[in-house]
């Protein structure tokens, strides 16, 4: 196998991981069959279109290569016919998006990187381009997107994507490094899941009391998932 | 009246028609003058921007030719006014959306095969084309949007935007059979509505009894309209 | 200082105000730490990369240059740890983001006009890269957008976009005339506030008596901020 056809697997497993937690998030909201596939291509494909555009690779890879619409829509589908059984595989879900977050990170980051972004940026592009569709699939379901409310999840794409810029600044290359990027993502996202890590939340005032407080029910709590 | 004439009056009665669909959700929500006119703007005009983004055609047509955003600005604006009076007209206004539905995606897909999209992205950008405006809408308007939801609206124009692509690919040149695909993707809609055709929803677990059942109360259900 | 630094400054303070009212929003909602920041930072920058899109300035300024992202992140950080002292600069955060408005109207104008747009696609990408980002800061936060709701807001910047239009239609240059449109809509936006005044809101059938009536609830109601 390849590095590009071992890239491409890697990258089409993103995919479908995010496609899954898209197709997910709609079955619970009762979208139909289409709802459920576009809400899956939308979470797989969304924050990449996002970054395609915005470093002016056009078409967007998701229009340009069938193999990503393809694999996302698969996906979607085989999750609205099987989803009572995917239940049982809620953590498998959680660590494969894990991956994909730290994969769709590090290439995001790469490819703004190549298309001569500055720094912070570039940065700030990696972390879009692995948040992004899982902010389309919250504001299409009607919801307050989850990665602004909960638990570190983009932080823990910030910091990789910081990783990457930094490394490429000190002129260091070659695939080892980004694999440790990707792992740092990985792992950073299952610890802070495994001791429910969040970031703060901003001090309230209680209209009960008057007293200032950090609201508890707000921290640590479940995340959507299949 | 030439062809470019006839297609330049075709296209600004799809603007009206989404135009009038966006600005009349606007005034369900009671949204101000400002509001309405810029939701049926959105609504109108979204899903070519979206496509002329992704195509890379910029400026986008809706702000490259005047008479697009001003057909947009003045339907809105007459709904604002004339609402209702067009609750009387809400059958006319679902035919026409399924005509202007079948002629942006038609529109949409041939454009995207003008700029080299391969023919999995040219279906999915001409369905984009012809769904983005009315999810821009919703979303506006605090929404799930509609066509995740409910009836037969996506799927026609998905099949409207195959035809398209195989025709292309088939070598097949001339107005006639692109008016066969907008006929097409009218007469599946205008089938739907009288039908009440809708596209499966999941299996739920009922919280109540642990059974899984289909919830009846999603299917079929009104749209809302002027 | 040079003429470019005061224009960037102004800019910059534009940004930050506007990251002020993303912010404000995000802590209303309770968001953590990275959602409050990541609001700040669509509600300041997400007007500019829609226009940076659509005239296709790639990548987008947001990306361009560190400044702007790290005035919008630091900002809204600040917010995020200060805004129990913050409610108090209520009116100093309306004044700020009156001139806000005023600057990335006329900036965006201009920056679309420089880009060959024809006047009507300039006027609207003037106003909507001084609405978008708060357009997406309601978005994010589960809000129908506060301007297509309220007040006199978008107007004022509708009519400085298109004093900004026929000025170079005219064929007048220099800063001064624009530093009039600025004003014009800084102040338009200003007397709107202290009048209350509101775009017209639509007739709707009372459901209970079956008049027709105006809402008077949804007029002149308070507006979010810090």
């Amino acid at each position: 196998m390849t590095t590009a056809t071992a890239l491409l697997l890697a990258d089409l497993t993103g995919v479908a991981v995010f496609a899954a937690s898209g197709a997910s998030a709609a079955v619970v909201k009762r979208l139909d069959l289409f709802g459920v596939v576009f809400v899956g291509f939308v979470a797989a494909l969304g924050g990449g279109i996002f970054r395609d555009l915005v470093i002016d690779e056009v078409p967007p890879l998701a229009f340009a290569d069938w193999r990503y619409a393809v694999t996302a829509a698969l996906t979607a589908a085989a999750v609205f016919w099987l989803h009572p059984q995917l239940a049982r595989l809620r953590t498998a879900v959680l660590v494969l998006d894990a991956a994909g977050l730290g994969l769709f990170t590090v290439t995001g980051t790469l490819k703004a990187l190549a298309a001569d972004v500055p720094p912070v940026g570039a940065v700030l592009i990696g972390m879009l381009t692995a948040i992004g569709g899982g902010l389309g699939r919250d504001l299409l379901t009607g919801e307050i997107p989850v990665v602004l409310r909960r638990e570190i999840y983009a932080v823990a794409a910030l910091a990789g994507s910081i990783v990457v810029v930094a490394l490429d600044y000190a002129g260091v290359t070659g695939p080892l490094p980004l694999v440790a990027a990707v792992v740092l993502i990985f792992g950073l996202r299952l610890v802070a899941l495994r001791r429910r890590w969040s970031a703060p939340v901003p001090l309230v005032d209680d209209p009960g009391t008057g007293d200032t407080i950090r609201p508890s029910s707000e921290r640590g709590g479940e995340r959507r998932g299949v």
